[in-house]
């Protein structure tokens, strides 16, 4: 059993807020993260994958494959977009990092059917500072 | 003649797109940066002063000064903000890299006034491949 | 489950060396850390925390608390600080990392009782070569 | 139990093509990593020890140790060679990341008995974007 | 006036030896880069642009391009490359970084005529530890 | 004329603290970088030399060599050291960045003579968010 690890990057605006909540409420829970105008980060996508390396290639996966995979069903949807608003699997929820992880794993896991590798984990790191690890 | 450099870092939602132009030109013009949803990124700015050393201290400038400056004047403006609405010093501007690092630099040229030391740079990395710097 | 790491960074002295041993043995066993006059490190910590999201705010913890609970509890004792001599909960023991990935530990877990998070890990990067990390 | 990780550093050249295939079905399975004249990169290793902490010294392992096992049987043998010409270790196999990683555990496995401490992890970064864990 | 720094990345292999010395004065005056089976690295490529802001768009020169002139004049022609064997305007040098850099700046230099922007650095970072920069 | 620049790392002890003041002014002027029992950093010395490149090696100058000056004369003297008690270098001074980055400056000019290479600047990063440069 091996792991790959691939990282991608997306840059997107957000805002946490809670259109049942007061403005005062909002910004009481989530602080300067609740600003009506948005803020935004360059976040990174680190993807893992595990299996059996395939001994005609010496690849667990084809890293082509693994990041166009990634691209189309991730980032293209989410790179200089707003989490909020633009995002189809992100609709109706908060756009917590800890959200996002998880509705990026429900995404890229039926990709991984047929393959011989299975999803491992997504990472995304906000900030130097803050990061998520979902292992489904 | 030393040259001392303060690193903060704020995350900011911003687009650019003029609103004079319709929606088609923007696009053409600043391709996925025209997102009328905005995007967002970790900003990092590094502000350089120069100057002599203080014998006294052995400090060009106190850095708890530096960074308080830089703070107040700089970061708490803009992160978790929109450079684009809520930025009083950005207003009537494309929101570029190139004008915020100049529109930096016009903000914080005054608190060097009579302290001995003299801003040198503006520097501002919007993403890991991307960094503008301004030397006034 | 779902994890979330937040990073913290400190900078401190202090050296490896035995009271009840010679310098001779100090310095055969611990190298260039036995310095007497000391040396430093700019540490970085890494508090992994894992857990349930509350539906209410796509959190697993409120960023600010964790944050708030890692300075008051850990950074502040030990930001410019000397690891052998002016931290309690060092007192008696060789400030190797490893020791005090583990009393960093012990210090946090109180804190996450009731708060339906749980401590996960605690990495701790003394360089960019060195780093060490404890699940309890 | 606490788990303590090295990172060492070797700069190769390699390329993955296999000799019994042709130079087209190479190119349309390996890519631009099949070119014939080789291609190289910084590659990044981290090597994950665990047991438990030596009470006299507060050490898992003695660093210098552990740093001198990695550049002797590792390091020396990869650094600055051609992965698929100049390592008796990897000699008849495709020099993939993931190859790799599986051949520097066997190599180092042995160089742990009787010490009290466990391989846990080998953990290659060949990019800032891709990376291979193995846990033997 | 203001600049703009573009990061472009490319993985080459290379060697440090003169066909007209003998493998032994190579490896006397080049080291362990004589390698003659070759070593690479993960090169960073930083090149600075200098001008005015164009008032219309508020940028220097649009990334876009930018970054097109920089993968086609030169990405494209190394990475993945042997820098000795495959590159057209390195034939006849020695590949080091020093040399490399000029190279580039001398491609680079033609289509930046009639941009109302001026080339101002190449920067190449060979490894975390060594840069060469070159200003024309 | 082009430019070298090599990076080494040292780990030392300091702090900033005049004996001719009293513990209450070191402490006002100096902050928690005055603490009796001292504190310490992870630092990294780029050196940058520019000069012509010698037609012969393609080199500005020999790495091992810039590598070796800057070890023997420099990194031995600091790392695992305490910048105020161990440093002949910074007898006398006080232990800021600034004066450590003229300091070593002066130690390492005369090593440059005829050797057709000049000492360009020293920069010096304390954090990953201060840094010291100087150009002599």
């Amino acid at each position: 059993m091996i792991y790959i690890t691939r990282r991608e990057t997306f840059n997107a605006a957000h805002k946490l807020s809670r259109p049942d909540w007061s403005d005062d409420k909002n910004e009481n829970v989530f602080g300067k993260c609740a600003n009506p105008n948005w803020h935004g980060h360059n976040y990174q996508l680190f993807v893992t994958v595990k299996g059996e390396i395939n001994p005609e290639t010496g690849f667990l996966v084809d890293l082509k494959w693994l990041k166009e995979v990634i691209n189309i069903q991730i980032i293209d949807k989410l790179d200089h977009k707003n989490l909020n608003l633009d995002v189809d699997f992100m609709k109706g929820q908060l756009s917590s990092t800890e959200n996002l992880a998880i509705a990026i794993w429900k995404e890229l896991i039926p990709h991984f059917e047929g393959t011989g590798a299975t999803l491992h984990a997504i990472k995304i790191a906000e900030t130097e500072n803050n990061s998520i690890e979902y292992f489904g």
